[in-house]
């Protein structure tokens, strides 16, 4: 199921409030660990897969890369692309990421943040993503860590006095569609085991580079439960290589 | 801290009575997921770490590996490991696996089963390994999940009449020292996050080849408490080979 919750004018309001919306990059609690990932963009070809808001192609654009397309369903999110992160090598086109259809070996990086849990099929997507890639092309996503969606709600769990007693975890091994709440709003997600995420990779044409779990940084430890944060993994960010 | 929890007496009676001391390989849950990782032995020259009773040992010596040596901390486990698994081409040696040396690329497959979270310093052990191993050399190894080894008890988190809720993850990027529960008796863990025991691979040397995360095969699911480990993942089985 292709959803476009982020079409939803109220969902889209509280979604543009967040840290990550207002400040881009720099108030993404991952950045500080997805930054020394990226690649060299110099002369690159780039495909973003959930582009948003359009701030990673913007930093590929800045940082050389001399073709950037950013696909999103949402047209609100374009909307606010193409105004306030336009620049004469990137392009924001509307797609859902299932969709996506590029010629084979069409680019040199395709990136993708936070988004690939609210696509059902992984498998085929990551077969698509390898043959649009180049030879050596670089495979770069976050998504939301299968700690973080076995259980559903991705609420913590709480004593009586409404003190975090930890993270709740259940139902690992079965894949599948869950009713997450995200922004206080019903939003489905699908939930994929680490083996799926990583090993899908590797048995596709992919060579793993890095892996890791972004952690709240030191200078964010005082925000708002950001302390918290430490109890679990909430982020997945993998590395690839077409081999 | 080398722990050595396995020559006291009734910890060793009590891990003496589980169906995988009483009926070896396949007798363990995660035979099915690993058995098709297990790398080609013939001519092989294999360090098994942790050996236990030998039973991964005498597996590499019957599928042809030409030079097995199987260490582990606990003479109790040794003295059965040499009376009920003795071969040829086996030898075992009491030794901790931190304290393993041997020359370098000596070994071509380096093999380990649910020993390593027994060991407080991965990164020098996976440095160790890599030296010892030759070229293309494979390193296997099953270790408890980390999911499974970060809030501590290891039990599930109940409800005021016993039943299971769900499984606690607590304090997950705290890496180090777990007071954990198995087989009633109080063990020594070290937990580590997904990163530490992927990430440290991938930047020592070696080129991840497999990540697994054995679940219940079928015909056991009607076993005593079978259904129960779908819920959370209990293990990870990492394959990589020296590049």
């Amino acid at each position: 199921m292709k959803e476009n919750r982020y079409d939803d004018d109220l969902f889209f309001e509280k979604y543009s409030q967040m840290e990550r919306s207002k400040k881009g990059l720099e108030g993404a609690g991952e950045w500080q660990t997805l930054r020394p990932l990226m690649p060299d963009f110099k002369g690159k070809r780039v495909l973003d897969l959930g582009c948003g808001y359009g701030w990673h192609c913007i930093y590929a654009a800045q940082h050389g890369a001399c073709r950037v397309k950013g696909i999103d369903l949402s047209e609100k999110m374009l909307e606010r692309a193409r105004r306030e992160h336009a620049h004469p090598a990137v392009e924001y086109v509307r797609c859902a990421i299932e969709d996506v259809d590029e010629p084979d070996g069409s680019y040199d990086v395709v990136f993708s943040s936070l988004a690939f849990h609210y696509v059902e099929d992984y498998g085929q997507l990551v077969k698509r993503v390898c043959r649009m890639l180049d030879t050596g092309g670089v495979f770069l996503f976050s998504v939301e860590h299968p700690v973080f969606t076995a259980y559903g709600s991705q609420d913590w769990y709480y004593d009586a006095d409404g003190s975090i007693l930890h993270f709740p975890v259940d139902n690992y091994y079965y894949e599948g569609k869950r009713d997450a709440v995200f922004l206080g709003e019903k939003v489905v997600k699908y939930h994929r085991t680490l083996t799926t995420y990583v090993d899908t990779l590797l048995k596709n044409g992919f060579e793993l580079t890095c892996l890791a779990e972004p952690k709240p940084p030191e200078d964010m430890l005082d925000l708002p439960g950001m302390k918290d944060e430490m109890r679990r993994p909430m982020m997945l960010i993998l590395s690839a290589r077409k081999v």
